[in-house]
């Protein structure tokens, strides 16, 4: 399997190709040093992708670095946007942009040559061409029109055109395609992509949308009397998804070239289009729905009146088009700066790599924190809850050494749980006339599903966000992993999202497995849980722990645990305070319900079924569902160095054990393709 | 005491630069990664300049070691030469081109900005014009001829150009002066210095100087159709020391800029003066004594009718002017080629760092080997020799590890000796009336000079050459001290040479002592020798060795080692072959010629006046000299580890011991302000 290295892949229009290469059916490495990029937009690729995409924090000046990716992939082309972008800020700094984008181009041909790779996809500017209006009958401005760029950002991108040019000269089976972008705008549809808008923005978009949500006064109008048909000037504004379609088409075109055949060549990406300064204003306005501040000022030094693509190369040798409006894009950038208003910057939160190899960033430990002290860890193996702390006492079992999570000894702390958690009897079930074998990874039985369920997967993102209401912050964090027709022998291809919803004194935990609509099965079944541990004794032990739950019944089980298919009292009546602990255990499946419920819970009531307290702390737990019914666990097989039988207590919320087998129960799991399964729980940490 | 540094200081234009520099009294810190160039020009520059230039053997690319150089040295400014030159081989190896010319520039300006230095004299090209015959009124071509590079070579250049501009743009206080070379020609009149001729020289004058000494067959002339004179295309050459003092003119230019003030400006460095190819051709011609073969071919693609500066800015601005002719350049020229027919290129010759900071080059072994395996090693410490070696046998003492020279137990293993050999009675002497007083540093006579005599400094060199007729090859060393007035308490300043000749069979050391015309005094006392110890047996003792001299004639000499004036014979008659051992120990002055010498005896008869055999081997050693005494010295006192009392024995070469004491043999000691000391001695290596 070959790939396509993308330099510079976690910036904005690095990260929208990276999006449309894999649409296009190619795999992605991305090597970004993220001076000016957040890992978060690869974290959201691979949301929106829904497959890994390898990511190395490398700086291409770091050829040894970079010669290992080389080395590691088979690297079959590369796309290469690393670079700093800001042509103000260019001409303050202008040794930086030399280091940064001409050094680090060198150091990646070089790289690239060592390895045999000489197919590159360059991202040039239309900055390149300077002031095409010097020149007669040059706007729109073709790809033969002479450059001159006037700063040196300009001339970075110009100086890279030159070295690949007579790269090519010297060994022609270099295939560079020069795109010379016009001015991108817009985001990724699914609004969670987009341009970072850190510090002040110079470009007239980015500019609007802070106005438009309050961080900026007005819009500052450069000249109104230029001749055009508003008076602002003209330039051609190009939809950042149709810019990164571009790439493909470039791609495609040199990965077509007779074998041994090489080319250099430019292509203008842009919509042929110009709008001016104003015709941009009214679409954004419309697309926010109110008109926004302006003020016209004095003309701008070095602008001109038009600076418009002639895109007739890439219309017909790349076979691309733009195809979306500058309307499609104001629509795309409000919904991207309305979700996201600052960005991929959120408050109080940080991130570290929670594998043993620190340059893999797939699973990582999330953490946010808030000002009374709470704060909540999360992982993107098993989508788990590593970390609850409450008034400085943590109160959740978790490991700090990733390793941990992987030994067999780990009694599923924090993690989710699916496809099916609890048991499923005699590791089978029949679902539309199949019977479906499972494997057995608890006697007969099939626990927690399977050997390599949830728990153990690796999920994409989080989709992290942060709202704030005065001085009340939430925090969402949304894993995704993608669970295949098949997979531990169960139906049917299965999107399992959990959003956890965490503020200053609890963790909402939203399960959906959406069954989709192009899954190969008819129906498939579903049961989904989250398996923290908690301990609020401030000890290692959960003795003592007082308990009062909103029901006393429990499914009855037989000798292999699993129900009989009766509801039966439990063993003490924990409606009443019941102090936990060696004489008094439970593993049982409380009901909430004894009418079960449907497939999606999320709009029932979020129902407090248990609450705990320990006379040690002030802190008292809250456990809430919408799941009509849960286990309560209070850790007696808890055999893990570090911890001991009792250190932690479950409440799982959950559909019934084993519902799949029991007539009466499957309608809580079955889940038709094209539907969803959906629940609530929520831990909420109060002082008792 | 601040530095200039110089990168690419060992190449062609840089060499000469950096003998300019220290002629206009600034003081150089030479960086070269020595790709392209040779260490031996660096130690001929110091040769020249009779200074110690620091070096460092540093890749610009390679910041750190380079920062190293800016912190261990007050660096002023740059003359910033380093970079690949080739226009051919850029457009075979553009990556090359850019990664190290680029590559290293942006290396070097973060450097620099780290180390607040902001001056730098840049060597950019005329290249950087492209054909300026495009344009009206371009020729000769003023700096302000648009520019357009036409090969990756002088792309780099332009380039560079543009990044230094951006730079002062953005912080005026950087100084850049972009010097603009026509086309450099020429070397040293010394004959030390030229362009080293690897590979097949692109250019007309070292192709033609190559037709010359019958390295090619006949030099092609590429059209004789053009606009001129006689058909050929015209040209700007400059003479390289013209080229090199202009870069001292730009650097004293900006050093002259208000504090605080900073500039970036071009100049062209031309002569302003355009010639022919056939112009230079004759000019060549004259100055080699004959005609040399050509050939006209057709025009070569690229060129031009005419391409000459319009030098008028530099030689305003800068008062510099080119004041050689290129008569000039072709006498000196062929000087540098007939005296280095292949550069800096010797064969079977080789050196290696002899310090323990193998950084530090300015202590190094040069080992010369030849087809008969006889290997003849000298250091610059002491201008000594470290080892021969004779059909296998080593019959030298000396040391493999450098800091073994510096102990105090070292017995002056295979030094040079000066200023004055032997004892000095009372450590004082008489002078036209002074008395000079000299630290005694052997009881109360002062013994080879004193406490800090030649045997304890580096000597600059070595200019190594090679001299081939049929199967005869000769190697000749010349090494270099200047001992200033005052040293060790001598009056006068003295510049020794040391001139090692060296073939298959034989080492001769010339001892040359200028008493220089410069010198504040009258005249000075000179006696120098080489104090190798010698050792034909094999083993670790002389024991057993027979000697036979051509004298048995010696200096009397008192309880102090002093001579008392008469001539006596030795205890044993070495006229007839005598073994020496234990029993037959010698440390007495011998005299050849009872009369005395003058001053210099290097064109008196090389006398043999000592051989030797041991029965152990059958080499026979035989020494000779222009002197008028030897000291044998059979190692009595040798203490030091590794050797033992008599591991080697010595035939020192000199005036009569304390001379200048003696009123009858100070003559020849003797120097007078002007006048040259000089002698010689032999020491040839026979099969018995």
């Amino acid at each position: 399997m070959s790939y396509i290295l993308v330099t510079g892949g976690a910036g904005y229009i690095g990260s929208h190709t990276v999006i449309e290469l894999v649409n296009h059916g190619y795999k992605v490495v991305i090597v970004d040093n993220l001076c000016n990029s957040s890992y978060d937009a690869v974290a959201r690729i691979e949301y929106i992708v829904k497959q890994h995409v390898p990511f190395f924090n490398v700086d291409l000046r770091d050829s040894d670095a970079l010669d290992k990716v080389f080395k590691q992939y088979d690297i079959q082309g590369v796309i290469h946007f690393a670079a700093l972008k800001a042509v103000g800020e260019s001409t303050k700094i202008p040794l930086q942009y030399y280091d940064n984008n001409i050094g680090g181009t060198i150091s990646l041909l070089n790289v690239m040559k060592a390895n045999s790779v000489k197919t590159v996809v360059f991202s040039s500017s239309a900055t390149v061409y300077g002031d095409a209006t010097r020149f007669e009958n040059m706007i729109p401005i073709p790809e033969h029109c002479p450059n001159d760029p006037t700063n040196p950002y300009g001339k970075t991108k110009y100086m890279i055109e030159q070295i690949l040019k007579d790269i090519h000269t010297a060994d022609n089976q270099w295939r560079s395609a020069i795109l010379r972008y016009f001015n991108p705008i817009g985001a990724h549809p699914s609004g969670l992509l987009g341009e970072d808008p850190l510090g002040i923005p110079n470009n007239l978009l980015p500019y609007l949308a802070q106005v438009a949500i309050g961080r900026r006064d007005k819009l500052s109008i450069f000249g109104n009397d230029y001749d055009s048909h508003d008076g602002t000037p003209i330039r051609d504004y190009i939809h950042v998804v149709d810019l990164a379609k571009g790439h493909i088409s470039a791609l495609n075109y040199l990965n077509k070239l007779e074998t041994g055949e090489g080319l250099f060549r430019e292509w203008n990406l842009g919509t042929g289009k110009g709008s001016t300064v104003f015709d941009v204003y009214h679409a954004f306005c419309k697309a926010v729905g109110r008109e926004l501040p302006y003020e016209v000022a004095g003309r701008r030094g070095g602008d001109v009146l038009n600076l418009t693509a002639n895109a007739t190369r890439a219309n017909t040798e790349l076979k691309w088009e733009a195809t979306l409006s500058v309307e499609d894009a104001c629509k795309d950038l409000w919904k991207w700066t309305t979700e996201n208003p600052f960005g991929f910057n959120i408050d109080n939160y940080k991130w570290q790599v929670f594998n043993d190899d620190k340059s893999d960033y797939s699973n990582r430990l999330h953490t946010v924190s808030f000002a009374n002290g709470f704060k909540v860890s999360l992982a993107n193996r098993g989508a788990l809850l590593q970390s609850v702390v409450k008034n400085g006492t943590s109160v959740v079992c978790g490991f700090q050494d990733p390793s941990r999570y992987i030994e067999k000894s780990n009694p599923f702390f924090g993690t989710t749980v699916g496809r099916v958690a609890n048991r499923i009897g005699g590791a089978k079930f029949e679902l539309n006339g199949n019977t479906y074998q499972l494997a057995a990874n608890e006697g007969a039985n099939t626990l927690h599903g399977g050997f390599h369920g949830y728990d153990k997967q690796t999920f994409f993102g989080p989709v992290a966000k942060q709202e704030k209401n005065g001085d009340k912050v939430v925090n969402t964090f949304l894993f995704k992993y993608e669970d295949k027709d098949g997979n531990n022998g169960f139906p049917g291809d299965v999107e399992c999202v959990i959003k956890y919803t965490v503020d200053d004194e609890s963790v909402g935990i939203e399960f959906i497995g959406s069954h989709l609509e192009t899954s190969p099965a008819e129906a498939t079944v579903i049961n989904l849980t989250n398996h923290s541990y908690f301990n609020i004794s401030g000890t290692d032990s959960t003795d003592g722990t007082v308990v009062k739950a909103i029901t006393n019944t429990q499914l009855e089980v037989d000798d292999s645990l699993l129900p009989t298919g009766k509801f039966v009292p439990t063993h003490t009546d924990i409606t009443k305070p019941t102090k936990i602990g060696p004489d008094c255990a439970f593993d049982y499946c409380f009901v909430v319900n004894e009418a079960g419920s449907g497939i999606d819970t999320r709009s029932d009531e979020l129902k407090p079924v248990l609450e705990a307290t320990h006379p040690n702390t002030n802190i008292k737990l809250v456990a809430a569902t919408t799941d009509p019914a849960f286990q309560l666990y209070t850790g007696t097989g808890i055999d893990t160095p570090g911890f001991k039988p009792r250190s932690g207590f479950c409440v799982e919320n959950s559909r019934f054990v084993n519902a799949i087998n029991v007539p009466e129960w499957r309608k809580q799991v079955i889940v038709k393709r094209g539907e969803t399964y959906g629940s609530k729980a929520k831990y909420t940490f109060v002082d008792a």
